[in-house]
């Protein structure tokens, strides 16, 4: 019987509620087979951790978080914590990712179910049959790198950043997304993104991306595109970057959510966060190696619909399918969590098609959701 | 008699071919006119100027920049020059940026006709109405900043690029966007866009767009938007953004191409990069001080199909349009030609609607559209 510690961050907004939801899903996983002993602890973190402990990240927070062999976190951050205040949530985020090397961001672009094409802003047309996961470098570049605030000396009247990268941290976060192509059959076409004709740290990203993959991965499709073109072919031809995005942390920022407005609504879409390449064999086969992850709906804490029961869960739970497949090893519940939402999105109910929760214009609520997806699985 | 100095810079691939109608559209405006002389004199830049100067921008043809009044171009690049190669086209352009200060790229992203909405990637619903100016910083920020390619001792695994920006730098790309808000009646809202949560840059950028638009221009609305939730609602909801989007040198190269492409067709969109903030007098009034600058439509050179006579030339001849208001002074013949524009996109044609280029699936040739226009004028 294998033991796997989870730690649970519910955070903020609606955080809690959609966590509340994943839980059961998590826990009926754990219940449905003699080989897992699951031991899942909450603990505070972002806006409600600076209430309790002034500040964002507590150090029993990050101890538990260190010790666990996966994360799985709500949202974080509101009003009350905003732009303005010296101690801000997302600093605790920024701060959980370093601390635990989190170098791998993955975001997948996808329709969980053909229903909800209607809700794309786009056209079904240009919609349809787009599948992207953005595979975003998460602790290097302009975030941590070298800064200098105005109103210090020298210069005060300037500020400054640094987007910096070197040759490792750019080779291990290209094996990341040559893991997550060849986890598909056939294989994924991987688009690299940069600004290699100004940046330096670009030509760079180029050259050691192209050298890798030809080096490790010659089987891989392998194109460059410059960023900005990019942002313009995830409107206006998104299919064309059908595949894993791989791209450095800021551009991976801009475009991961430019991306993830395709499918309709974010409360749909899952992340991990992830210290080490996925590996997708089985958790009892030798292959497998865990990878310490967290992992978390790429939606915000939306205070303003906190505490009506209204949010869409689905977001947060596939990300327990990410979590079980990447951190635990258990790819087989993982696919049977994401064929369960696809059921529920998909089969016909009154409306001609399945469960809607608000951000998707239905009256079905977080609680209802998550019990459906429970009963199908 | 005012006379005026017209550098053009046909470029490379379908440059000449655009910049040939732009220049009938310019000529009319001049002869229609009793009080202006015009002057234009063509000279190389870009791909053309490596091929028979060995540079992208000759000193000749930075000279000759350097005393206009305006420059209008076409578009420069191709395979030929493409990214391995030591000299490209681009560095011209980067290169004559800096030498004229053009610190200020205006970029309008709208519908010049209706009856153009069907060819947008997003639903008509979701694009109707969208009427957006990226105001984007040129010459500062990332682009122009220290930096080190790898390969170069110390630490020659290592490359950095540095987001820098000064006060005086963010004063006055604010006063353009201001300029601009201002133009219209009545004014548009600004939206600031940065990464203010992460970067030291964006908040010195946050702070004094703030001060300078409290202090000089209160009757401005003016909000902020960090950039990774901007390039979302530039898809899910643009009209949220509709005024002047006012953002530093990266973040507006990635968010204008971004919003470019709710047109349906890059070809469509003009540009205007200035070395001052806009004034939007009549060159006759005392009040009026031109703007050196330059102007081009936003498509790139398109190897494609050069050389075949199916361009669009809209987004060049609106270019002439933009480089008559803030460069000459003649705001007048800017309304004009783009009210020729629209009406020769609207005016009902055997197909139900106006002319149409390739590039919006019609037939219309390169110069029958700009005689077209011509006609209309
Ligand atoms: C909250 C913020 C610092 C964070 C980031 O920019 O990485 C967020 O936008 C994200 O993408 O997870
Ligand atoms: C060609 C390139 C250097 C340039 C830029 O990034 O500024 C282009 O993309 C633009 O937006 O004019």
């Amino acid at each position: 019987k294998k033991s796997f510690r989870v730690v649970i961050l519910p955070g903020d907004g609606i955080g809690p509620e959609v966590i509340a939801e994943a839980t059961k899903v998590l826990e009926l996983v754990a219940a449905s087979s003699k080989d897992i002993d699951l031991k899942l602890e909450t603990h505070d973190f972002g806006g409600c951790a600076i209430d309790n402990h002034a500040v964002p990240l507590p150090d029993s927070t990050l101890k538990a978080c260190q010790e666990a062999d996966a994360i799985l976190m709500g949202s974080i951050g509101g009003p009350k914590w905003g732009v303005n205040s010296k101690v801000r949530p997302e600093q605790g985020l920024l701060a959980l990712r370093k601390a635990l090397g989190l170098y791998a961001n993955i975001r997948p672009a996808n329709f969980a179910s053909d229903s909800l094409l209607d809700n794309s802003p786009l056209k079904p047309s240009v919609a349809q049959g787009v599948d992207i996961i953005v595979v975003r470098e998460l602790i290097g570049g302009a975030y941590f790198g070298a800064r200098k605030e105005a109103g210090v000396e020298p210069q005060e009247d300037v500020a400054w950043d640094t987007m910096i990268y070197s040759v490792a941290e750019i080779q291990r976060i290209t094996r990341v997304a040559a893991q997550i192509a060849l986890a598909a059959n056939p294989p994924l076409a991987v688009h690299s993104i940069d600004k290699a004709n100004v940046l330096a740290s670009s030509r760079l990203w180029r050259k050691v991306v192209t050298e890798t993959l030809q080096a490790e991965y010659p089987q891989l499709a392998l194109d460059h595109q410059l960023v900005d073109s990019a942002s313009m072919l995830i409107v206006a031809s998104p299919r064309k970057l059908n595949g894993v995005i791989l791209t450095e942390n800021l551009f991976g920022d801009i475009l991961s959510d430019e991306s993830s407005v395709i499918p309709g609504s974010l409360g749909l879409l899952p992340s991990a966060s992830l210290a080490g390449a996925p590996s997708v064999a089985d958790y009892r086969s030798n292959d497998f190696k865990p990878t310490p992850g967290l992992y978390e709906p790429i939606h915000g804490s939306a205070p303003d619909i906190a505490g009506q029961g209204i949010a869409n869960p689905v977001g947060t739970i596939l990300s327990v399918a990410m979590l079980l497949r990447y951190s635990l090893g258990l790819d087989k519940p993982a696919t049977a969590i994401e064929t369960a939402v696809r059921k529920v999105l998909d089969t016909e109910e009154k409306g001609g098609h399945g469960l809607r929760t608000a951000d998707l214009g239905g009256k079905v609520k977080t609680t209802a959701m998550g019990e459906k997806v429970v009963e199908v699985l």
